[in-house]
């Protein structure tokens, strides 16, 4: 392990290792020196090469924070090109016929819930978020818990499910009723009261989009957490309706139509992405 | 970016974040020989040399695969020491007395929910399964959900999860009923036709076992998918009752008491992991 003079390749590909484990957690530069047992100009010059590395293959890049709290730390940054790519992949299995189901729904569970491609999806959302101070990712369960989870993962920051009913196992809870957009019914969502501590600053994330109802009752309920709900972020979004009951909201996919009759789904990649 | 060629370091270090990106996922030496612009005989010793890093600062190791469908893979082996090391702090996290919740519950989302955390929980549960070929985690929603996913990530296999109730926007389920060992009440529980093929060898975890009756759901929804359960693995389970409805399970964690008077929490790493 440590403590024994490394060379300068194991010293890049354990600092690599180390820091794109935990993305956007400023690790110290004497944490490395000691690993290393070497100079902090020594880790500094690592730094430097290790960042081209990275940058060059597109894999993120890393950061130097001065002060105090001075150290360095990965930011897994996805790129504008390879964010259309990856989601114009997604758009083509996304759109295929045997993808509906009654009610015009879309089975997307399989792509959403590939541990590679959830963590992808998180940080393309965390990459339209990062110029934001974050301090927790909140989702309302099932479906967006992967991608919810690995967006908290890219940003460094721990996650928050809101349950639809409140559960025994998590203490008191806070509840509201909203109205789900797409069903037009009210339901309930619940949320441990130690779950958030006030003035935290919030990002929404979901897989799925239609009137915005969900997210609204996140927000409401962020309101009785006197937290700040700094963006909203979901993979797919629906253009119908046109007008939701939130603003500022982010999607990666514009769902444009869903034709049951003749079996087209047509999906497409928000172009006005970071 | 890539075809231009690499030093050693640049090699080095970018081949590490590749493989450990995608954990169990065979990548071919051609992809990295291109990437680099390198001979295969070169990428070959950065792959020694890589390995060598890793297992040095044991963070995991890389295999290769010869054969037709060769190539090398990084696998996020967590080791013995490093496991129960990491065990007992989440212990003395879980073990303060103001965790306990009326009905001798723990509160434990802020720990499971954590990315890092659910990150280091998948590789120790992985750990335990690489020896069997599993091809997907299963999961019931929803506390299980991160850990789940993240020893998804560790094994390079896709995640499973089933619903409490059949949503509209999963298609055709199936589902079963299940006695829920805690609660002594029938449950449901139900899952996508089309979420598993047959013959499928999975692999089940949650964060919590008491009897052990949605494991025995799962178990028994499997039956009904005609996929076969190769392990269930847990975070933490109760000493009582001891003798669950399931067999061969591993937990990470035993819950040896919860002394509601005292407001004690007597939990502690399972010694005997790999």
């Amino acid at each position: 392990m440590g403590n024994i003079k490394k060379k300068r390749n194991e010293r890049i590909g354990g600092l690599i290792k180390i820091l794109s484990d935990q993305p956007n957690k400023v690790i110290t530069l004497n944490y490395f020196c000691e690993l290393f047992a070497a100079a902090k100009s020594t880790i500094s010059e690592d730094i430097v090469i290790a960042k081209s590395i990275l940058e060059d293959f597109q894999l993120g890049t890393i950061q130097t924070i001065t002060g105090a709290l001075g150290g360095v730390k990965y930011t897994p940054v996805v790129n504008k090109e390879k964010t259309i790519e990856f989601l114009q992949d997604i758009c083509n299995k996304l759109g295929k016929e045997d993808r509906l189901i009654p009610g015009g729904f879309i089975y997307m569970t399989d792509i959403i819930y590939s541990p590679n491609i959830a963590t992808k999806i998180g940080e393309i959302l965390a990459t339209q978020f990062y110029h934001k101070d974050i301090n927790y990712v909140l989702t309302m369960e099932t479906k967006g818990i992967p991608i919810a989870l690995m967006t908290g993962k890219a940003l460094g920051v721990p996650l928050v499910i809101v349950r639809r009913d409140s559960r025994v196992t998590e203490g008191s809870t806070v509840s509201i009723n909203y109205v789900s957009g797409s069903s037009n019914r009210i339901q309930n969502m619940s949320l441990s009261r130690r779950a958030l501590p006030k003035d935290s600053r919030v990002l929404i994330i979901d897989d799925f989009m239609k009137a915005g109802g969900t997210a609204k009752g996140m927000m409401d309920l962020m309101d009785e957490f006197e937290c700040k709900v700094e963006g909203i972020g979901v993979l797919v979004a629906t253009d119908q309706p046109e007008i939701k009951v939130v603003d500022n909201y982010v999607s990666l996919l514009h769902l444009r139509e869903v034709d049951i009759k003749n079996k087209k789904i047509h999906i497409a990649p928000n172009l006005n992405l970071k």
